[in-house]
């Protein structure tokens, strides 16, 4: 008998080859206990596979993109989260946002949730939250009501945003370990709330790393367009996590982590002196930020 | 004018929903100078995109991805690599194998290289590479041709297996710093090799990491099937990285990482005394494993 004789008469079984290879893997998750283990798996195996059957890798490409995803992994540190980077560059946590957030019509737009928050300081109504940052003062206003239009009182509306270079506090902790450009304030009784702090920046995402390598490999700039985040709670409601994005900005259309909605783009009106809304004599240039919000009820 | 009015009249430039999201991300990418980075990137967020879409994970699942990366990441160090590891469950390392070698009928086939190669010392032919390893004794031997069925002389055959309890000696260095059942022999003039050693064991892969967790969730058995490895280079022709199984064991049809095919399942054939193919009186047990290798051309 030749070894290709041997070869036929060996057992059939177990014998996995380009063709079957899909069909063979996903076989082998048939028997998770949990239900959804074993749907998601599925869908990873089928996606994952057709991914590599479309663009064939070459064995030196496979063993850069394991050395991609090591180097990724070991950027991630307690201050920072490399994978959440990747997620947010390849769109897919604004995806997981929208398959989260398909609210009623009138409820305000959600966008992402971004690295930068921390439980913020407690301020009056109206207060300035700017801290130790300095800058173009910005007003921000607003109102909080559900969506047949009542006001919501004693709503928590937290407000953080990144100082006039793009950097937030919290990148420079070991410069100054106190916070600024972040406060908690509380809807009024006509549901409105107040707040003092100075404007932002456009900034980049943190690039020195397998992601900015990324980016710049797809000829992509590593930009956010201006925003001053809000993420506005109150019982009863569904989370409100969103931004108001500066119009006129030159990266709304190309926003590295894709989290604009043109709902979300709203003037930053410029002001020269005169008297701000809560009374103040003001001086120089300054800025005003309205948005009447509208959060959708708990389903 | 309403803050509805407002928005209505924002720019619609840069406003990315759920439905648009996947396109725009493709258009991100459009600039990217390597033609095969943005070929790359653009299945990459295809499949991807499909996959979230499909499954439509919750937030708390997303974060849950997010984890199980980062401990992936975590995992990886010089002598233990998780993310190929995960790549060999998910059944994309011999995906990429397949599509790498779609060989000539003829030609033997491949699977996986497998985490525990390291260049072996060189044996003359015919001498036993156990080392230190103890258990029953296997006769190895083989010839190396080309496609025309000539002999290859002189083509490097390398040979590595675990221990009869399934651990390879690069796994057991902190107890015994010696290398132990590998070795590197030369095909004969008649392109014929032959090795002493002892029988392997089917082994489970590490699985004390986040992809032991995740077979676990997914009702899988960490094992490979009992097999040696061989690496056969000789110039001229293709590299051919394969394995032997052993016929008969129960993991042939359900190996961890897809490495089977029928054309390398081998009977180790069992023997009991008397004389073995070099001459050598033989008392009690062994085993002999012979396997015609046929080697490719470079293209
Ligand atoms: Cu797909
Ligand atoms: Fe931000
Ligand atoms: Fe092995």
């Amino acid at each position: 008998m030749t070894s290709e004789e041997e070869s036929a008469a060996a057992p059939a079984a177990g014998s996995f080859d380009e063709h079957n290879l899909t069909q063979t893997v996903l076989q082998s998750v048939a028997g998770a206990k949990d239900p959804r283990v074993k749907q998601i798996s599925e869908a990873l195996i089928r996606h994952l596979h057709a991914f590599i059957r479309e663009i064939e890798p070459t064995e030196a490409e496979w063993g850069a993109a394991i050395e991609f995803l090591t180097k990724t992994g070991h950027m991630c540190t307690d201050t920072r989260q490399e994978f959440i980077l990747l997620s947010d560059v390849l769109g897919v946590s604004m995806l997981v946002d929208a398959i989260n957030h398909r609210l009623p019509g009138r409820a305000t737009e959600t966008t992402v949730f971004g690295p930068f928050y921390v439980e913020p300081p407690s301020f009056e109504d109206g207060a300035d939250m700017r801290g130790y940052l300095e800058g173009v003062p910005l007003y921000l206003s607003g109102t909080v009501r559900n969506e047949a239009g009542e006001p919501i009182v004693g709503a928590k509306v937290d407000i953080w945003h990144s100082n006039d270079e793009g950097y937030y506090d919290l990148q420079k902790l070991e410069e100054r370990s106190e916070l600024a450009g972040r406060g908690r304030f509380l809807s009024q009784s006509d549901g409105s709330f107040r707040a003092w702090t100075v404007r932002p920046a456009a900034y980049p995402i943190p690039n020195d790393g397998p992601v900015g390598k990324m980016l710049d490999a797809q000829g992509r700039h590593p930009f956010r367009p201006e925003h001053v985040h809000y993420m506005i709670t109150a019982p009863g409601y569904r989370r409100l996590v969103t931004h108001l994005f500066a119009q006129g900005d030159k990266y709304l259309t190309s926003d590295v982590v894709f989290g604009v909605k043109s709902s979300l783009i709203r003037n930053y009106e410029p002001r020269e002196g005169g008297t701000a809304p809560d009374g103040k004599a003001m001086d120089g240039k300054w800025l005003e930020l309205h948005h009447d919000f509208v959060l959708a009820h708990v389903a």
